[in-house]
């Protein structure tokens, strides 16, 4: 069976069929574990334009060095310079780079759903130049998808098997689309997920969750710990930071033994995590978290661009 | 015959002779139609630093990706962080480019006659360290050669015999490089273009073209109309959207049936043409527009920058 | 013997021994005069980020054109819109683009000591991900070894002894890290220096060197005049510019006979040096320097980036 045929933008997680996903996070750690002069320049002769609305070192980097590895060309879309902040629809936009000859666009945005509308707009009649795959680099709130591949990756990489494992979220969920999309993923695997956070950042509409009290009953058996960021910058009126160090902080005391430490960085030193904890040996998956995700975006690339678009699965 | 000897800038589009205009749009043609994979990289080991003043996405792309192709290296000067904007003058900026290792500065300016006047300095005893050529990638009101170069190769690829065919210019001509550019390439193949513009938009020192009162008169016989950006961001003020939209905006309806529909992009949606004709077959030559850029810019930078500068014509 | 175990990151020249120094200038002349399709490739695979807290167009781009020549692949990180404006402390911005991938961060800041700080963040328990070397592209205002290193190489390509030169150094001594790192690498090898400013550029606390009352004592058998350059951006206040014009600016006359002269760039025409001296033969070697520069870096990130780090001395 081959899966090629409709895997033509990356979405969401909802848009991959488990075994896609499946298929890669197994090529992530194949290129992982590859000589570093043995990777092949899959994408060369490909041209990707990053458009980043919204600012980001470490995914903009990650995306970046993964079509650099594949041999691809990587274009940076200076959003506030472009045709865009003069009205330009993004249809026409992503049109234009389709025309240009792009072969993707890699999109981050605040704008919930642009991607989609985008892509729906073939409805209505106007056509893509040519095929170009639009890879969600993370939307709104509610989807980060590659995010929740790498973790995914991390996972992988620690336990043998996932179904049956505990993992506990612990933050703002409410804002994050991190958190979302690894929800989705996850649950689909088998694993069980537990929230904690306080009241302003609890979002009932998630499902497959079981919401905890406290800290105390969200660790009981957990195997995962993720903790999320508080975006300071956006949303620093409705934080209470002394009770949320007080309640919600990771130290190494509160972390189950057993359990590893996730956080889709970049950390709030002693606010998420102590300082100790996250330069102690227990901190360092959050940078191993960072270091699969070129390969997962790799992966993702590969199958999202490559020239055998998808896998047989 | 070698042309070779003189062909170290792109001033404007007088700097070019007629057979080179014509061996560049050959060139063009010629790349477009090889295989992918067969485009040879004959600019590998060169670099050329992109000193763009004014925004543009859509002609910084189409230079990168034609650089990228080539194989030459490219190089983001962000003018508003360079020494320039602490005062340097722009022959000592363009001479340490070149004493730095660049080949060449693709540059776009609001600046009327900035190119010529720093290739001038050298008359005054001043002197480049090394060979570097200067390309103009759009210059005040006046030049924009490769937009109408690029145009040119649509027009090629549409029509066998380009003597006596009739192009219509609609809109803002009296702000645009690009209609200026083209009005004096088009003219050396005996394309002859009349012009329509409501007073705010005419520019009556423009020469060898007829005006004419209204679109029915300018599209009689036309076998190309060519719409104009209206740059909204710039000139609001003296623009009657209204009179303009009932007098000047190109529809299904008033489009003549042989004719194609040219526009520089990025398209006002609905003013300058509509939306029904942009999405139809017809507005599909803008887009070609947008992929010959590419193509044309390749046969521009091969020419200035190859190891065999210049074409036998 | 093989200095490869300690050359992990460029501090500042104090952090270089003189054997190193002197295989860095050999190196560059060596790279200098290979054929251009010579070069090699010794840096394919290697990813090394651009982290400008200040700009800078000259040592941008030749560190930029150097990594390219060496085939490593170059990342712009924009520090304004980096997790770093949002607190980050720079010891997690490194060692999360380490975990990244990355293996060398060149760094501009004006904070004094920065690198070094970063680097002794070891000594607290922190760890590094992987190797990442950290290469100071000019730091507050005490280092610019690598500024220092290609007027080295300059130098050494005038002059076939050095020991016994001497040098005047004219101007904003005090805010110079450019004066600072060639004082401490040139009086390594013996070159004798003056040093001649007006009060309000004078440093006292700098040392091995000879303050002069006037430019007359400074020239006195100057085999080299370097000029700084004037920050007008920075400290427009203090400068009285006619006095310094009067008193400090280099002539065609006043320019020692057989001296050569030397400027970091870029020049600010009529105040340190007149136009007519910059424009004549004996104002090339300020390009030269430029010039130079590319390849001094190439050797630089050789040493520390290569396979095989460090030289056998």
């Amino acid at each position: 069976m081959c899966a090629a045929a409709k895997l033509e933008h990356l979405i969401d997680i909802k848009s991959l069929s488990t075994e896609e996903i499946s298929a890669i996070a197994e090529r992530a750690l194949e290129i992982k574990n590859m000589d570093r002069g043995a990777k092949p320049l899959s994408l060369a002769g490909k041209h990707a334009a990053m458009i980043f609305f919204e600012n980001s070192t470490r995914t903009y980097f990650s995306f970046e060095m993964a079509l650099n590895k594949l041999g691809a060309s990587v274009y940076n879309f200076e959003t506030s310079k472009s045709s865009l902040s003069k009205g330009e629809d993004f249809f026409d936009t992503v049109n234009n780079l389709a025309a240009i000859g792009f072969d993707a666009c890699i999109i981050r945005t605040s704008e919930e759903g642009l991607i989609k509308r985008t892509i729906e707009e073939q409805k209505n009649g106007r056509k893509f130049f040519k095929k170009i795959a639009l890879i969600n680099a993370g939307e709104g709130t509610s989807a980060h998808p590659t995010q929740a591949l790498l973790d995914f990756v991390t996972i992988k990489e620690k336990f043998k098997n996932l179904n049956g494992l505990n993992l506990a979220i612990v933050g703002d969920i409410r804002h994050s689309r991190v958190a979302k999309s690894n929800i989705e993923l996850l649950n689909r695997f088998g694993i069980k997920i537990k929230c904690v956070a306080p009241s302003y950042f609890k979002d009932e509409s998630v499902k497959n969750v079981e919401w905890c009290e406290n800290m105390e009953k969200a660790f009981e058996n957990a195997d995962i710990v993720m903790a999320l960021r508080i975006q300071k910058e956006r949303i620093q009126d409705i934080i209470e930071f002394e009770d949320y160090i007080k309640n919600y902080q990771i130290t190494e005391e509160n972390l189950p033994k057993n359990a590893i430490l996730m956080h889709p960085g970049p950390v709030n030193r002693d606010i998420e995590v102590t300082s100790a904890l996250l330069d102690s040996k227990r901190g360092k998956t959050i940078l191993e978290q960072a270091n699969n995700g070129v390969f997962a975006r790799m992966a993702v690339l590969e199958m999202f661009l490559g020239e055998n678009r998808g896998y047989n699965v």
